[in-house]
């Protein structure tokens, strides 16, 4: 088969790749419907987490059940599943308290590459959802975003404990910021404020839900956040970006008591323990326990409740993969769609 | 009347001050039945967060309402009262979520020094609250306890998320964590494990609740509580110290998804990002908005359902407060407390 690899900054290839196989009686292996580029995979691509040697890309994936090992009991050959970027047991005391992105055997899925036609699974049944029934095309990119950015936004709402009457504030204008919008808006909350200088995502931002846009950063932003929210703060604020400006700008723009969702993969950040202290908020993200939330956000898309596949603002075959990041690299797309 | 003042590190006096008198409509004064040292007054006379002009001490208090000013509404002269080391309206959207200690018109009690006879409490409506009648002298130490330790103790179990079932872990075994252990205790925890070398402090922790010692710190400590966790941490952390190892060793002890509560005063902390974000922990904490709890606390100290008070292992009469300073700093007591 033919899939992305990542030689060095920049440096995406398409590429023959061994078909997967089965190796553990827990895995299955995907056909892919489709898959896609996500703002993490640009960490790497601009040099920053990059590995020595080439490096297989993607970790968001929705497709048919190809194959099953012979211990896995309810995934089935031919059913249309939706997984989390972790494979994850869905038995241990972490997964059953709801954190299946840290379960004891957890295993990163970026690690097998599923940007490809072809994906090896494990943890079947642990890990993957499978829809009611075959969906149409139509929502193939929604059910795509379940598997990743969506329900990585979905977790900054929630443990940024939005709930009906909050006003949240939403850091990073990225396609996880952006359904971080979405759903805070499926969450009640009364105001979201989207903190965004670019038209396009805005745009995107209200038709997601958000009630006001604040284009100022860094402490001006805070100040904008506190002047409409009677000298506080928000109640909730979801972080989606991962830098130390992104952290400071959502810590002073939450309340006292209120809540900060951080789920953009922090790098070099360092957060003061003194301020941290006086600011008094609650803290709580890292790489989001997708699987929690699949089945409600399967069930709220095939419902048409929500349509979160409208991050997707680039569509290309696998092929041009480096095209895409290029693309997301330079923000003259949101979120690259890769058909297979 | 006489009064602690600290002059530099390790220089305490207790000289004379002006009698406080009422300033604002909204004050109440106070004669104090007892008063104490608490940990967080060694900061500043071992050296660190020191003024520099004479710093009048103390923060925590209990007695009799002498005066009130004219827009005192429902504190009564004669009431026995206790307040928290922040005076508070406890009636902005701050107080109403609970977290009087960041109350939008906050006023820290320690600026105006109560190790002293007399005290000034600011916004004492907000701020104070009565027991049911006077109380005993025998009870009077544990009501005092509330005003802080006890308070910022339960706070800490609060913030951590114990509840029934859980594992949890204290890490600092001053009179702070001590009453940590206390209020675990009390909300239910399974298994309450307090880090401690010193075993007298071992021994009241013991009596408040804790059901297993690690003596170990540092990654060493950790070590031991995942051993005794299945691997995995426990599920609440109290931290009591304020330090970058103390942070580390809570965090670190806590099972991905579970809960940190730091009330230590934070001292040269730095929180790695990365760590923290795959770490997956619930941060909460900073000073405990103890009017939050006063009334629970009152209530279950009247009704001898607890005893803090125990926690004084040190009774000086204020004009010796140079001795219990040294007391405490040399960890000669535990807490002491000043007889006024």
């Amino acid at each position: 088969m033919k899939g992305a690899v990542l030689y060095g900054p920049g440096d995406v290839r398409v590429e023959t790749r061994d078909d997967p196989t089965i190796i553990e009686p827990t895995d299955a292996i995907l056909r892919l419907s489709a898959t896609c580029i996500c703002g993490s995979d640009l960490w790497p691509y601009r040099g920053i987490d990059t590995s020595a040697k080439p490096q297989p890309m993607g970790h968001e994936y929705v497709g048919i059940v190809e194959e099953v090992g012979r211990d896995v009991r309810h995934v089935k050959k031919g059913q249309f599943v939706v997984g989390s970027f972790f494979a994850s047991d869905n038995s241990c005391p972490i997964c059953h308290a709801g954190y299946q992105s840290r379960c004891v055997d957890a295993r990163p899925i970026g690690a097998l590459g599923a940007q490809a036609p072809l994906l090896r699974v494990p943890l079947a049944d642990g890990t993957l959802v499978a829809t009611p029934e075959l969906p149409s095309d139509a929502m193939v990119p929604s059910l795509l975003a379940a598997s990743d950015v969506l329900g990585t936004g979905w977790f900054a709402a929630d443990a940024a404990a939005v709930a009906p009457g909050k006003t949240v504030a939403v850091v990073g204008d990225g396609a996880v910021g952006l359904l971080g919008v979405l759903s805070a808006k499926q969450m009640g909350a009364e105001r979201i404020i989207l903190m965004s200088r670019h038209a396009d995502r805005q745009r995107l931002g209200r038709e997601f839900g958000a009630t006001d846009i604040v284009t100022e950063r860094g402490d001006e932003g805070v100040a904008r956040i506190k002047d409409m929210t009677g000298g506080l703060g928000a109640h909730s604020v979801i972080e989606a970006v991962g830098t130390q400006e992104s952290m400071m700008q959502a810590i002073r723009s939450t309340r006292p008591g209120g809540h900060v969702g951080y789920v953009g993969v922090s790098h070099d950040v360092a957060l003061p323990g003194r301020e941290l202290f006086f600011a008094e908020v609650h803290l709580m993200g890292g790489p989001a326990p997708v699987r929690r939330y699949l089945p409600q956000l399967i069930d709220l898309i095939w419902n048409e409740r929500i349509d979160p596949g409208k991050v997707f603002d680039q569509t290309l075959p696998l092929e041009q993969a480096a095209e895409g990041y290029r693309a997301m690299d330079e923000r003259r797309a949101i979120k690259t769609l890769l058909t297979t």
